[in-house]
């Protein structure tokens, strides 16, 4: 079942009326976020809102903060009303329809489209393996550091991964360095110190390495925030993955790299840390078991 | 006004039934092809039919050759029973619908969408300025070399470049040497010879590229394919740029550099050879003045 959210009404039924010259359609052009909802509330809702007002902004993508909080509050509301228990949420903001060409409609009306989607328990926490992508994220590129709808790129590292027998791709940027997950922030544990890429870097903000960054007060482990050249993977001791919904993946493999990380204590503690937050957050504990609903 | 053509049917009205989940619009999973439509004919129309099947192979998404030949059998002759003169065709075609995530659909639906546009008479031949973007191209990318709907790139680049008062923007690939502009082939003319980017860099094949690279018997100018250095622009006497529905622009101006690109007798002839290629295939010359209708 999907919950899909416009303009007010809420619906189940994904066939809607919609104009096919929207720019989200023909060129990617808007962004998205996706968050987690627990018990009919938004993990980290206030950091969701500020990054997709801060990407909107980067596009120049006009549109008040009220609309983004009202379609996340509505559909919080339909997964409390539902008794959904846990869910994703993703609100997707286009520029809206336009003429043929790249040039911007001199006077935008952005479209907004959320859905809400029940989420399997054994999303959260589970470890994965990595393929390390042929395609490299473009540093030069605005897309690369907001969750843009341009997302071909993910898409087809993404697949690569799967063709390789892996979950889910690593990639580097044009220059070398580790940037992220198709779908996630990387970290590595080495010699005993926790390092993930820096936002200067090709990489999104995301929630989970925000809190784990801005948390270090109540889990006590200090994260360098730097350049991670490819060496460093080479000396990890353990990696892991970040994303709102897979919360903190211990990464079991990259390529013919073996990572005894699901076992490391540092990471056993940081997964303590960010159910501690959720359950604290959101009223229940994210569960990893059974289905959302 | 705007012709639209979905599965069959044609309409003028742009608000359809459309699956909201499609990976067209939710992932920019999906590409597009753009023509030139003169006297109810398609130019070159087996050279974009061809380019629309690599991209779609290069994706892997599923599509029957014959119904991209009916898309655009049925837009030429609505242009044709309209009595549009000049319209701009675009097919676009998804991945279709699918579940939440970057992973495919098992059984893929592709959607199609084609519209069909008049198009101005001073969009063909006529000069153009360009602004080098800060966004480069990345070669490592399949989106890179083919129409892909994940456009962010191209239209923050074009939008840099409306800024900064020029027409369009010339991108630079991640190592630094020319690639092309955000929505045509570069080719510059360096001490009386033609050169222009070689597809193994981050560009699209095009189609007036490959019309006068194949055409060289026909018009009696040699044009090599390379990479093309940073300093050849410094070097090159003009330059200009070629794509479906400009056919070939004349660059007067790149940053601060001026080019007498629009006297130059190279391109006087080779403009002379395009407008004699259309006029054959399609029975009709492209006027440079007016409207399509």
């Amino acid at each position: 079942m999907l919950l899909l959210w416009r303009d007010g009404g809420l619906t189940e039924n994904a066939e809607q009326s919609f104009d096919l010259t929207d720019r989200g359609l023909m060129l990617g052009d808007g962004v998205f976020d996706t968050a987690l909802v627990v018990n009919g509330r938004i993990h980290r809702s206030s950091y969701h809102q500020s990054r997709l007002l801060a990407a909107l902004r980067a596009l120049s993508i006009p549109v008040a903060p009220e609309r983004i909080a009202q379609a996340y509050d509505t559909l919080a509301e339909a997964a409390a009303s539902r008794k959904i228990s846990r869910a994703s949420l993703r609100l997707t903001i286009t520029r809206g329809p336009g003429p043929r060409g790249l040039g911007w409609p001199a006077t935008p009306q952005p479209s907004f489209i959320a859905t809400l989607a029940p989420l399997a328990g054994t999303v959260a926490f589970t470890p994965l393996t990595l393929q390390v992508s042929i395609i490299r994220r473009n540093e030069t590129s605005p897309a690369s550091r907001i969750k843009a709808l341009s997302a071909l790129d993910a898409v087809m590292a993404h697949h690569e991964a799967i063709m390789a027998g892996c979950d889910e791709a690593l990639q580097l940027d044009t220059t070398g360095n580790v940037a992220c997950a198709a779908t996630g922030n990387l970290f590595l544990i080495v010699n005993g110190r926790i390092v993930t890429p820096a936002t200067t870097q090709a990489i999104l903000p995301g929630t989970i390495r925000d809190l784990l960054l801005g948390g270090v007060s109540r889990h006590g482990h200090a994260i360098a925030e730097s350049i991670v050249p490819w060496a460093d993977v080479e000396k990890a001791e353990a990696v892991f993955m970040t994303n709102s919904l897979r919360l903190l993946a211990p990464v079991s493999r990259i390529g013919d790299r073996v990572f005894a990380s699901a076992t490391h204590e540092i990471i056993l503690s940081l997964q303590d840390f960010l159910r501690g937050d959720i359950e604290q957050e959101c009223g229940a504990p994210v569960t990893t078991s059974g289905c959302g609903l």
